[in-house]
């Protein structure tokens, strides 16, 4: 790859595309954002991933730089031999969409898609958190809890494209029902909404108690930093969830580090202290003393630099 | 490898040496039992490993098969690329030792030692259950309940070789003491000696009820198949526990395959059908659709085949 090359890469979500360029230092040269309104047709949402997609073309174009691939995530089931899309989780209408082939066609350059959090986890291993690290745990944690494994230096996808799915964990086994269809999962617990709703029924049963308005991860984090308790318990108990369920991985697949992202992460210490804490008391002593958990490093920009990251790695 | 060549190997075990000579088939050409009673020294123990060797050798030399190296499986935590044992989990005083090179120096011959259940899951992988399968999580179950992955079709041991380890994940937040130091490890419910403790427990609670003479695992599984609704109770609340513990492990691994062996696992159909449920309904749908859960096929001889495996591995 030239000084002058570049990837063109795509970031799905629910409600909004992200288009960007990104080099091969892994800096993000270009990005543009645009909204799909939940319930449009697959059709019009495509067609607005062409017009992106374009775009970045143009704009490289006139930069004199030549774009070497097209790296994507898409937030659901994807088999990335084929790039083809099984289901999206919260964007009805694309199963069984070939969707690399059908940009492809458009563009004909080379297309790489995989899940999100999968690229999210190659872009930390490539240019963020898990640089030096050959074994790795990512989770992000936000609306769901997603995560995904490098294992032996390479992204490991599983018998069928499935691996890493630590948001559906069983934590208990007669616990409520969760979207996926199962029960007790363990994003039923620290997804976002169920997170706040924990938070609403505590300060129900507490009455008297100051609740913050507009109850969100970002306000409980604050309240909780300003010495609520039922905040703080919360997030504790949430820390001390996800902590149970990454002790039994961190004893099972003997990771380098466990890499925490989204949303939710952003309660840094808040978070992390606990978390840290039952990791490290709840793995066995080996695993557990040798794994560092950290959160992930690329923000809000580890979709695309994930979704290069992609590209990269299977242009090579 | 010729006709005429075979592997040297031994399986260690907490109180028993094994030793065998098995050829490219897989098939054990002969073998041979010691015991080490507990409590003795570590150069009396390597004593009986070199006069055990020793032995193959010999029959190797009369039989013209050629030996081509040694693989050894030992119950404890090692460094196999060092041939290192770091500790054995009930054999005391082997911490630290420099297995291979101690053995490579009488004999002259290539060394490779690993964890017996590491060795046991190269050898369902290569001559068993896991024979055409990418990703296998194994469990053991026994005394201890150990567990291996194959992934990408190779042996994963982790970052400090502990991988595995599924009898170390903790199902119990507030669980009883494990001899690992921590509270909670399934291998606390369902190792040999909890099962039975357990059985004991709800016989005198259910005073009247005939408590089976010589209460083990093999006499609670024959107890169960005559009827016996305790017995059958603990049965099925053993194999819910290890079937969560599977399931959790299946929607982050997604493998091709569970490979169940040990002791426990002769209890079979009793085990077999609730764990096979438990696993379907609690992973994800996809890899729940796609695992199978199996029983190893190689019974007593897995540590022995499993030790020759390890070496057919790495000579290659």
């Amino acid at each position: 790859m030239s000084d002058t090359a570049c990837v063109l890469c795509m970031d799905m979500g629910g409600t909004n595309l992200r288009f960007g360029l990104v080099d091969h230092s892994g800096e993000l040269k270009w990005s543009l954002r645009t909204t799909t309104e939940a319930g449009l047709p697959r059709e019009e949402i495509f067609k607005k991933m062409l017009e992106g997609l374009q775009q970045g073309i143009d704009v490289a174009r006139s930069r004199d730089c030549a774009i070497e691939g097209i790296g994507a995530g898409v937030p659901g089931c994807v088999d990335f031999e084929r790039g083809f899309v099984y289901t999206l989780t919260n964007v009805p209408g694309w199963d069984n969409t070939p969707l690399a082939r059908m940009i492809e066609e458009k563009f004909g350059l080379a297309v790489f898609i995989d899940n999100d959090v999968n690229a999210m986890a190659l872009g930390e291993h490539r240019f963020g958190s898990a640089q030096d690290a050959n074994n790795v745990i990512c989770v992000t944690l936000g609306t769901g809890v997603g995560g995904a494994l490098i294992l032996e230096g390479r992204l490991y996808r599983g018998s069928s494209f499935t691996a890493g799915e630590i948001g559906h964990v069983v934590i208990r086994d007669d616990g409520p029902p969760c979207n996926c269809g199962n029960r007790g999962c363990l994003e039923r617990y620290i997804g976002n909404r169920y997170l706040v709703e924990r938070a609403a029924l505590l300060y129900r049963r507490h009455a008297g108690m100051h609740i913050p308005e507009d109850l969100t991860p970002e306000t409980l984090a604050e309240a909780a930093r300003h010495g609520d308790d039922i905040a703080g318990a919360v997030w504790k108990e949430a820390a001390g969830r996800l902590g149970l369920v990454l002790a039994g991985l961190v004893t099972v697949i003997n990771p380098d580090r466990v890499i925490v992202g989204g949303g939710i992460a952003n309660a840094g210490i808040l978070l992390f202290e606990p978390l840290e804490k039952v990791v490290v008391e709840r793995s066995m002593k080996i695993p557990g003393r040798h794994v560092k958990i950290v959160p992930a490093k690329l923000g809000e920009d580890a979709g695309l630099i994930g979704a290069a990251a992609l590209a990269m790695e299977n242009l090579l």
